[in-house]
């Protein structure tokens, strides 16, 4: 089968389309024959080995993969034909851009009805960081207030819709381009971040899901006992120490698979209330224009790869 | 640390304790305290070598653990101090029978309250493939009559009770000895499978939960539609096939990691619907003997290894 791998760390022109060996299901699994696989910041910091989770180069690349149940190991979860999606194996094995991919069952969910494969691949490991940290962490409730960082961008886009479908009120920082784009996600309120400190207009919010590793400065808007979701500075003690030290509570999030979240996701989609928005869609073979759009920081929602 | 490894297939004799490194949680796990281990038959039948999961030996043994978190990776779940209790990493790596383990949050769960953590180790591998069966793949529902194999086993005595708790009418298989145990778990009908037949007293049942590869007879006495669960013929295409020509729906199932069941069935514990039962407590040390002890197929409920 065809999927992309690297042999060494680098830019962008390291990943190549090679063919290798289909995966086997083993009991519990499940091959999937997949239809699309997204492209998410971690990919790329990974492919240029800035976070050494696989060891040393070679092997393959990414995880979000969405798809149709090709071949259904012994007592595997779903049958052959259910369309399913997910993050296999993070942060372990990467093998999401590819044409086959064998994964866990339960690391997996079947895919919204009322989405395409392109559109369901853009959803697993960015929605689920959003969800793990809003619902997990963070528990937020009708009412809360919540500022959300980078809100246009691909985990924040679905962190504004989960904000909303829990009835939060919320703020959201983008640049002025992408206004529109963020009010039209659900946000009560949009700030520009190149115009307005939003240290020096808000205070006393609930939460703040700081995806941009804003730490510091985030913690200023929070009320005593608020929370300061952190994506970035998850591993950073120090962050934790002084946010906690202020009396407010550090709740770092390193996303997991989860197939009960993804299944609480999926219903939201088909409930109307979470939509993601794929900005470019390209193939396979475009895997190193695909990072080199989503290592600029500035797309919006995700980027994707056609498989098929 | 110490834990249990073995470093070639054969008998309970190739289990040793020796001096390992300690694992270091990834960014989303927690390093686990282990207080204690249990032992399911599939420990035995990797360690002789009948099913070749891990590939070659040296490798380690056992997957169920119940302990405290000592070390929070960046992100993780739960925090220092908190007690759970899973599975991690089944089918693959298998690290339980160890003073500590690394494991990603979303293979573990709180531990039930009321329980000590002999206890709730024995939990995680049995109960599951007890859940995943009977819940996941059968659904059963109130008032559905169920047929439980080896009700008096490690899985058998969960899938017991696990039933009388969705409202189920049990019959149970077991021998004459342990029908007073078996009783106590809720069956309602026990049948003593050295002096009846059960396929010449039982018929048009809605699930037969079978964990005695007795696919064919068990097929039997099903109704049309009724599902028969296999945990020993998961991986028999012709079982399946057989079944499904006969008009009943074959439910092979391979069992997995699963937060969200262990925490279904954590609740299910501390409302008193669920008990574990451990036959014998023994020590690292003697990880041969409880292996003798599983293997001989006629322990009543579970052995559990106390780690400390």
């Amino acid at each position: 089968m065809r999927a992309v791998i690297q042999k060494s760390f680098g830019g962008p022109e390291v990943l190549e389309v090679a063919e290798i060996e289909q995966p086997q299901p083993l009991s519990g699994e499940v091959l999937v024959r997949v239809h699309a696989s997204s492209v998410n910041p971690v990919d790329v910091v990974v492919r240029a080995g800035y976070l050494p989770l696989l060891g040393q180069p070679p092997f393959g690349v990414g995880w979000d993969i969405s798809g149709v149940v090709e071949v259904a190991g012994p007592g595997a979860r779903y049958a052959v034909g259910e369309e399913v999606y997910g993050m296999p194996f993070f942060p372990r094995a990467a093998t999401g851009y590819a044409e086959y991919v064998a994964a866990p069952s339960r690391q997996l969910a079947r895919k919204p009805k009322s989405l395409n494969h392109i559109e369901a691949a853009a959803l697993p490991l960015a929605a689920l960081t959003a969800w793990q940290g809003l619902v997990d962490k963070a528990d937020i409730k009708a009412g809360d207030r919540v500022l959300i960082h980078r809100a246009a961008g691909g985990v924040g886009h679905f962190a504004v819709q989960i904000a909303k479908a829990r009835g939060a009120y919320v703020i959201a920082l983008a640049s002025a381009a992408k206004h529109d784009f963020v009010r039209g996600l659900g946000a009560d309120e949009v700030i520009d971040y190149r115009t307005t400190d939003y240290t020096e207009v808000l205070h006393d919010l609930d939460v703040v899901f700081d995806s941009n590793a804003d730490g510091e400065r985030s913690a200023r808007v929070l009320k005593p006992g608020g929370v300061l979701v952190s994506i970035m500075e998850h591993a950073n003690p120090e962050r934790a120490a002084q946010v906690e030290a202020a009396g407010r509570r550090f709740a770092g999030v390193s996303v997991e698979p989860d197939y009960a979240a993804l299944e609480a996701i999926a219903e939201l989609v088909d409930a109307g209330k979470i939509r993601p928005h794929v900005s470019e869609t390209l193939r396979l073979e475009d895997a190193g224009k695909a990072h080199e759009l989503v290592g600029s920081g500035q797309t919006v929602g995700k980027v994707v790869l056609a498989v098929r």
